[in-house]
């Protein structure tokens, strides 16, 4: 197992410092042997802590007076990392206090400094951000890129399904976990060249663990016979935004139906348990938590307006992964898989994508 | 005004001849000077005539006895055009025997015999496939393109923007309808080189006659704060397969918790005018009717599983669009606008996607 130890970048997030922390004593409640290194100002983090003395007695504060902002680009984040929240929780991961970094700040910024601190996997050209969405059966639904990579090519696209398999393993069991690419339809000569060359790759691919079937259409994602959709960061960004826009525009429709009528109403309040389980499912916070993969290290990105409650989601995922080694298993896949790598060396390796991107 | 008479395309769609020319019965009653060419074969179309005295002195049939199947490729299907009831509901228009084609048969051949028989109109490099979403407010939102151009130059997204906001004048009624480019984030550094070239185009064009303020992300597509959301139709396609698959990912979680207590089912019945308010709210049948914008003619998709309902409101847009001539107020936008529209002549002009695309 590795390090029990998560860099929190207690600055980042719309909230700040009190819900970061809050946050994470949260999460130090469900994974009592895990203990945090909280990156920020140590006066504003020493006075979150006085309301949760659990977390107090399992956390080394480091001083950063420096924060990345919300509006900086991912190469004047690079510049200005060092000293910074957000740069501190990742080079703790590169210098091996820690075995995970979370942060809630910019994530454009968070990827570069993460990208160029911890170096990607051999046979990884590119990190993708992988996050879990809700499905209607019990099972969550893996989707990568979700905007880490602007543009990706067909190599690109067979290495994230392979990182994004080896993360479902972990979450659902499935030893050959049921892997599609996002696209315009389900036959064969739908998509781009990308995703058509990335699909004869998979189907080639023979002795890959995954269960590799073409294509998934945007509206099936949710469907839960799916384990893992891989697409490019711009489709993907695409569908995970209108997918939560689509979800919130239905409950608020639901919510000015219900009210407009004193009928409605009552049958409202009688419903209710059935209406809080919707809320429950359907509540971002619950499936906060994207994951960078592909790197020599766990880097978790939480939403910037989680709550306390997402924030602890987040680093639940970040615990989850340290505790089953996400990072080893990732590395021992892609030795075993040589060739289907598609790797082009060191060419595009490292590269961070240029902020007109 | 245009010419008030519709082809219809009998043939096309899951349900076959009956749900058609259902369709166009119910149509025919909210749009009494329309009448109809109902393309097709001429005993089943008779047939299903019978239930509808109404359509039937105001429908005149052109037998055909081949259709255009779900499987043919565009290039296969322009082979075969002649003679179809798809080939044939073109052709009317292409004659000038009527103002529009509606066809619920296969997008890509629909598309690609449209392009051929009806050209581009001056200007416009390549059509787009727009639809009508429903939004929060009472105004729906067009967006485009959905799928006819798989990848997109940021010359086609301007005249996408042009065109789509020449459609939303008549549906909106707004003078300057607001236009935004679907983007993955709305900071100027975001998205692809197209995206951003054609954001600075349409920054550019002051004199259009359009509001437009840079991107959109897809969770405010359903805001009703935009009219217009232009895109390449890869991610169009997806971002409107997400939107409609998680409203029924909703509605069905809504379904099994209203069915998991007695208490539950008690609120559902009580509150039933409101979860009615929102099925017809969110029935796809309600916004059926996707129009290829940009050619010399008013061309309608239905969707294949649409009911007679449906099949009735995409006959609807049909009628509007030519009550209200589309097609010229879209040409008189073009000539006005000139050198915003980023035309290459005849280059691009009227060629069909490669199959492989």
């Amino acid at each position: 197992m590795s390090l029990p130890r998560i860099a929190v970048d207690a600055m980042g997030g719309d909230e700040g410092v009190r819900v970061m922390v809050e946050g994470a004593a949260l999460a130090r409640r469900r994974h009592e042997k895990f203990n945090f290194l909280l990156m920020g100002d140590r006066a504003q983090i020493e006075r979150a802590l006085e309301s949760h003395p659990g977390l107090a007695g399992a956390a080394e504060i480091r001083h950063c007076d420096r924060t990345i902002e919300g509006e900086d680009k991912p190469s004047q984040a690079l510049r200005r990392a060092k000293g910074t929240s957000m740069g501190e929780a990742v080079a703790a991961v590169k210098r091996g206090e820690a075995g995970a970094a979370v942060s809630a700040g910019n994530t454009g910024a968070l990827m570069a400094i993460s990208k160029v601190a911890l170096r990607t996997l051999p046979g990884i050209d590119r990190p993708a951000l992988a996050a879990l969405l809700p499905t209607l059966e019990e099972q969550d639904v893996i989707m990568l890129d979700l905007g880490a990579n602007t543009e990706c090519d067909a190599r690109n696209l067979v290495q994230f399904a392979i990182m994004g398999a080896a993360y479902s393993r972990i979450v659902t069991g499935r030893e050959r976990p049921r892997v599609r690419l996002l696209n315009i339809g389900t036959e064969a000569i739908k998509g781009t060249d990308e995703v058509q060359e990335a699909a004869q790759h998979l189907r080639d691919a023979s002795t890959l663990a995954i269960d590799f079937d073409g294509f998934v259409e945007a509206d099936k994602i949710n469907r839960g016979d799916v384990d893992v959709v891989v697409t490019d960061g711009f489709s993907g960004n695409i569908a995970l935004k209108a997918i939560e826009g689509s979800a919130r525009f239905v409950t608020d429709l639901l919510k000015s139906a219900f009210a407009s009528s004193f009928r409605s109403k009552v049958g409202f309040l009688v419903s209710r348990p059935a209406t809080e389980l919707l809320r429950h499912h359907l509540d971002p916070d619950n499936h906060n938590g994207a994951v960078f993969l592909g790197l020599n290290g766990v880097v978790v990105k939480s939403h910037g307006s989680a709550t306390a409650n997402g924030v602890a989601n987040a680093v639940a995922v970040a615990a989850r992964l340290l505790e089953e080694d996400l990072t080893a298993r990732i590395r021992q896949d892609l030795a075993e898989l040589g060739d289907h790598l598609m790797t082009n060396g060191s060419a595009n390796n490292n590269k961070i994508e240029s902020d007109a991107k």
